[in-house]
């Protein structure tokens, strides 16, 4: 024999295709698949096609739906005016958590990555100026990662907005609940950089 | 919303029960089924259930297979005398890339490892005796992991062997092709305790 039996190499396979997945993951992924229940396996088999064929993107922002909008969409409770762009749809449940944003998102489904060739046609930037140019939105705020990709982005997205939309960002300094002496220096250099009056100061 | 949809969820969670597959990561890995196409969520979904029903251990040695016997067992040219006992269906793979193993396999499903509880009853061992019982086997070579683990698998097959066929273990010292002054200082004292003749010496 040349290697493992037909089906077992097809598996594996499948399990490399995914991104950061290597060989040897694919083979201990595809052996935990072989040592579970028949069950199992086909329970897994139905939650990828059912996941593929029921997911869609929000015609409105992009984010996962299993219809036409997403559920904050088609929300009539939610703010339409407020747009909170986001580079994920893990960025909308993480704010979705808070319970605090009562505006709605637009997902740009990556950001501007120069190194990897994702450049702005990649992104749902299009998608996002219809709906500026509809009128009925008073704010976008950017709430793409704070990190060098994600500040391009939201700077290219500033850029193309300017003028015809109230443009905001997400406040920057130092993570509640977090300790000075652990945080990095580039974050203590904003927080000192972007310093605001004390309370009762100013 | 809470979170992600429905199908989404159950296929995150899916691959979140795979081994050392944590939540970021099965995120991550569901994503990048919704961004494939519907063929290729299918494909994967049919090669789960695919390896599932037609990958079964072998009757006689445990490797994979997809009859009764496997591949190896089930080939008349192989010596069925020379019994090379490995730790897993991987390890058999590795070995026939040589083309140097003319005979025949025992697969041990696992090792022993006192710390997640794994014991002898786990593994293949009553199947590898009644091998032996069966008269044929004129040589067992332990070809356990060199680490503490398959060390102490190997030790306790030779005993349970002891007197009943001849048990041999694979050679032990430097890696052909690798550099003593990058070798661990394990391999170093065990290629000097295990030192042989020189040819022409001795």
């Amino acid at each position: 024999m040349a290697g493992f039996p037909d089906p077992l190499k097809r598996l594996i396979d499948e399990f490399e295709r995914l991104p950061g997945i290597g060989s040897k993951t694919a083979e201990r992924l595809a052996f935990a698949v072989l040592r579970g229940r028949p069950e199992e396996a086909k329970v897994f088999a139905d939650a990828l096609v059912d996941a593929k064929k029921k997911v869609m993107s929000c015609a409105t922002c992009s984010n996962v739906a299993t219809s036409e909008r997403c559920d904050v969409c088609s929300d009539a409770s939610r703010d339409q005016g407020l747009v909170l762009v986001v580079e994920h749809p893990r960025d909308v449940v993480a704010f979705e958590r808070t319970g605090r944003w009562r505006g709605t998102y637009h997902v740009l489904l990556g950001r501007l990555s120069p190194h990897e060739g994702a450049g702005a046609e990649a992104l749902s930037l299009k998608a996002l100026e219809a709906r500026v140019a509809g009128g009925k939105v008073r704010e976008i705020v950017l709430g793409t990662n704070p990190d060098t990709e994600g500040d391009a982005t939201a700077l290219a997205i500033e850029r193309r907005l300017s003028g015809k939309v109230p443009v905001t960002r997400l406040a920057r300094g130092l993570s509640s609940g977090g300790a000075i002496e652990y945080a990095g220096t580039e974050v203590l250099a904003e927080a000192l950089r972007l310093r605001r009056p004390a309370i009762g100061g100013g």
